[in-house]
């Protein structure tokens, strides 16, 4: 097959290589160029197998590919995308992987060559694991991959974003740039803030005494603090909202808890319940997993 | 073997089912008694053979038993190891496994009968799953016991104790009640709010988006609301301390964000990620149970 003709991926951890990973195993590329500046986990990929070629230049890597997949921190990306632009053939489809959408889009579209090809991605998957050692060919399957056109999106390139990321798994969804931000904000950004401010208060002379709630609670603070300090300065504003919502759901439990108020505490807990049983009854396959 | 003599068990839910699982497994015991308010539960367990008689009548149930663990949420512990020691012979022991132990302590020590017998303990050890349904006879196997004796717990007791939830595959440590309800609200009653908060906070409309962070720091919540308004309301004081400890990281997270500050939102990521760290590091297991 390898209809999606030559890809190069740019920045190469965990989803970079997971996406090669996936092209290779699903035959979706003639071929796979990794891109980064770290040589070592580049040549340690092409050692395996999982790309073919590598270019510790992005200028040059992108000469003559079909598809560009940039997967570098958040903060990195719409530099990145610029410079593709103006490297690649203009044929080029862009799209990337990061976890942070409005920031990147607006950086890109004020480029005339950037916003001609680029299509905003988020796959929503990941791991606290860093790195290519962690990658997994399976690492999108089934999961929700939001593309994030805007009026400047080309048709042409949101239909050939929309197929690739299906190709490697995902099940696509559309939302605007500020509703995808607002959305992860809560879904994802404040998970991240909340499992390390929990970490961070539970000091570890105690830690003999944890179990599954604060294992559970606290592991997504084992993600690489650059990595999250980027994803939270791009989306500052939608997180400081959802901080300031979750602020006023622990001032209730306070309050109940000093009122000494069982019924209050049993309300609250019950509303936070449901909500949480609506997310296992959406995602059948998730509930089941925890039944240890 | 049946060291133990005859064992009942108040309440039947999923802790009492996982100790009768427990002691037939195990042989421990000569007989089990499952004494609980819901006969349809016991009825259940002695039909697959987990118990050898039920009593819905506490008093009438504990006559003759060698050992009793009291396995009622902790708002009625206290009183059922009063009414217990009652009508109990001298020679009983009896413990429990309750979440809290200071105020269940002090309640029980108010009573002669009551402290004459009494050794306080929590398996750490549960599940947000409820009901004798989901128990598991290895539910305690490598879990730490936490005994809690006082000045007025007889030393024979405390030893007969330690025997038994060692039996069960527990590791007994000691600690005084009030150092437990402090370690155990930051430990466990701290990421139980926690993840209540969280789920209070995210909407279901934006669940579609949500993946690993959400789920696993959502978790808990899925548990009993009468429980954990029980467990919290027993341990007010060091939970509310704990919740202020949180309220401090968050806003240390918050000035950062606000100020758009990498450098302190990395220092405060890492802090955290470190004592998290420090918990893979003790409990090797956990950390390989979670490469997915």
């Amino acid at each position: 097959l390898a209809q999606l003709g030559t890809v190069a991926i740019v920045g190469f951890g965990l989803i970079g290589g997971s996406v090669a990973l996936a092209l290779r195993e699903r035959s979706l590329a003639g071929r796979v160029i990794g891109i980064s500046r770290s040589e070592r986990a580049l040549a340690e990929a092409a050692r395996i197998g999982a790309i073919h070629a590598y270019s510790t230049n992005l200028a040059l890597g992108v000469a003559g590919v079909d598809l560009v997949v940039v997967c570098t921190p958040v903060t990195d990306i719409a530099r990145s995308v610029v410079v593709v632009a103006r490297h690649a053939t203009s044929g080029v489809l862009v799209t990337d992987a990061g976890s942070t959408k409005r920031a990147i889009v607006e950086a890109v579209e004020r480029d005339d060559r950037g916003r001609s090809v680029f299509v905003g991605a988020h796959p929503i998957a990941g791991s606290d694991r860093k790195g290519p050692a962690y990658a997994d060919p399976d690492l999108f399957e089934g999961r929700v991959c939001v593309l994030t056109p805007t009026e400047q999106t080309p048709a042409d390139r949101l239909e050939r974003a929309r197929v690739f990321w299906e190709m490697l798994g995902c099940r696509v969804v559309e939302l605007d740039p500020v509703g995808h931000d607002e959305a992860l904000a809560l879904t994802s950004h404040l998970p991240h803030a909340l499992a390390a401010a929990l970490a961070a208060t539970v000091p570890p002379e105690v830690l003999d005494l944890a179990a599954g709630a604060y294992h559970d609670g606290t592991r997504v603070a084992r993600s690489d603090a650059a990595l999250w300090s980027g994803i939270f300065r791009q989306n500052r504003g939608p997180l400081l909202r959802a901080l300031t919502r979750l602020e006023v759901e622990l001032h209730t439990f306070r309050h109940a808890l000093v009122d000494d108020d069982d019924a209050a505490l049993q309300e609250w807990w019950t509303a936070a319940r449901d909500n949480r049983t609506q997310f296992d009854e959406r995602f059948a396959k998730s509930a089941e997993e925890d039944e240890d």
